[in-house]
């Protein structure tokens, strides 16, 4: 039901531009999934392009937040804008890299409660603390 | 400019409910600054305690998550959710909490790329995988 | 800080279709004061026309819903959608026609709990209970 | 297609902390019927344990609000947050309790009103009029 | 899965309210097909009526915008709320307007983008610049 | 009171990595003019050029869609995410690009029907019509 076709393996290599991302999406993750989200990217070339290169900068390659943390981040954004696909690929993922039951726990009180008080604040308008800002 | 009176000290002290979620919050954090978030729950006593003791237990506790780790996944949502106040207060507790530079950096680029595409999932409706689901 | 001007009274009167809005508006709320939504409508006569048109049939004439509950209904989508200007206007409103204090911290105990149950129902996923569809 | 696994009531059953919670929905609700929501949390005990008790205080126990209007206000953040599992089932909730064809209509027109002025307001970056705020 | 029915050509015909809206919408769209959203709103004739009446004045009468650009506007903001109905409704209604793959393309990058932008600005509270306000 | 700081032109000056985006932004534009948008982003340079390139590719270049189509949409969403920062930029863009006040009317009329009637669809969850899908 996406509102653009998804494109097959046969397709994708019929499409040099398209067939690169693919590529490297299977090298850089050492497995041949490729899942919908670049099936669907591949109408549009050079996003796919454009969005696969950030997503491998912002949530690959190393720097100083451990790769679950990124997952976790990734996920809290998501259900707040009710992505449901978004939701269920970095979930995958997280577990993928190693999630624990526990953690997952502590994970979604902590997603339930920074809603709660986002709407409580947001309903009250409360005025931010001179204590919080930047000089 | 909230819709609610903030609760000075005198007026806290002056409710035995509102004054001992007060010292709890001092004590618990080891200071004497008691946030506009609490003094503008002060007019809801009841909502006041419970969500102070929901923030002790989900924030606070030890768990398996590190304190920074949590305070980054609150202000995911927070920023998703366009909670200024939110953003303000989690982002300070973040920073003292050890946040470096370079992983703020790191964080941004996540929450910026991650509403980016979920909106982009949710504009072309992307079917879940089957790869993701649970049995 | 709007991205558009607030008309003045004077230049409302110069205008027959803005100043017959304002008329209206002043008459049915018997009261002399405009507020600043309707003011920055003005530049659009159209959509002010239609607006306050619909706005006077679903908040204002007589129905099954009481007034009060009509507003706290109001003031939950503003929040939720972070609009400072509607959650302002509308608690403004609900306290003018009654709202008590203990009404309104119910009120915001239910909109933070929402959002919160909201919150972990995405971030799960949950499928919708067969018993909760209309056949 | 959850993220997580639904507990069957033989799972609950020998899961002493869970099981004490489904007996108290029942017993609650005065019905044998546990739905996704709950089956969903009983993966993290201490948050299923939180959430029911927050539910049962603020949805249940009797105050100043009527049943049915705390259902709306459910409803109104579940729609803004696109939650389509607390749609599901706050709106059979209400209807549960009474919420007529007539009184549904009038919600929905407030609803749907309300985000659209929330929209323009937030597009027109509107001021708060001084006569809204808290001295 | 809807909350309310939807409702077939045979009731419709038996209500002359609904019969009356369904027959325009028939009449200005030169199409016999009556889609799922009018069919659910015919639970609120009210609604319906006035509903219809702000599409068709908003959406159909010509005016300074073209109607391919209206359609994305449309879509923007459905992708942003996560409406899976409206999202779907509209891009077929932009295609039908003569969408073309290639324009597709960039409305996609622009909705992922400014999303991006949204959460960065938000997340990092950014101040207006005095340059972009309205003297 | 933004959540980092603002850089100035000098310290801009002082990294070559920020100066080159500071640069390329003022000789694209054509203006002397650095919104405080870059200003905020030049504390994490990486994230700074990588969201100019992408802001330089995606609003800049020439494409199918005309400048002011493609900054109509980006208010659209930044609109329904209530981020004031992204509002007022880029209306202000859009009025440089040759917005009328009578296109402004028309858009402001469909944002606001757009989230009305995502309200609307979401509250009552109704099912996407087969004819709207792609086989």
């Amino acid at each position: 039901m996406a509102t653009v076709k998804l494109w097959s393996d046969e397709e994708a290599a019929a499409h040099p531009q398209v067939k690169a991302v693919f590529d490297d999406i299977r090298a850089t993750r050492k497995s041949d999934f490729v899942n919908n989200f670049w099936r669907a990217l591949a109408n549009q070339p050079k996003l796919l392009e454009r969005t696969w290169a950030s997503v491998k900068q912002v949530m690959i390659e190393p720097g100083t937040l451990d790769p679950l943390t990124k997952e976790l981040v990734y996920i809290a954004v998501s259900a707040a804008n009710s992505c449901s696909y978004c939701v269920h690929s970095h979930t995958a993922a997280a577990r993928a890299k190693g999630l624990t039951d526990a953690q997952y726990a502590e994970f979604l009180a902590i997603v339930g409660m920074a809603a709660e008080t986002n709407n409580l604040a947001n309903a009250m308008q409360i005025p931010v603390d001179r204590e919080f800002t930047v000089e």
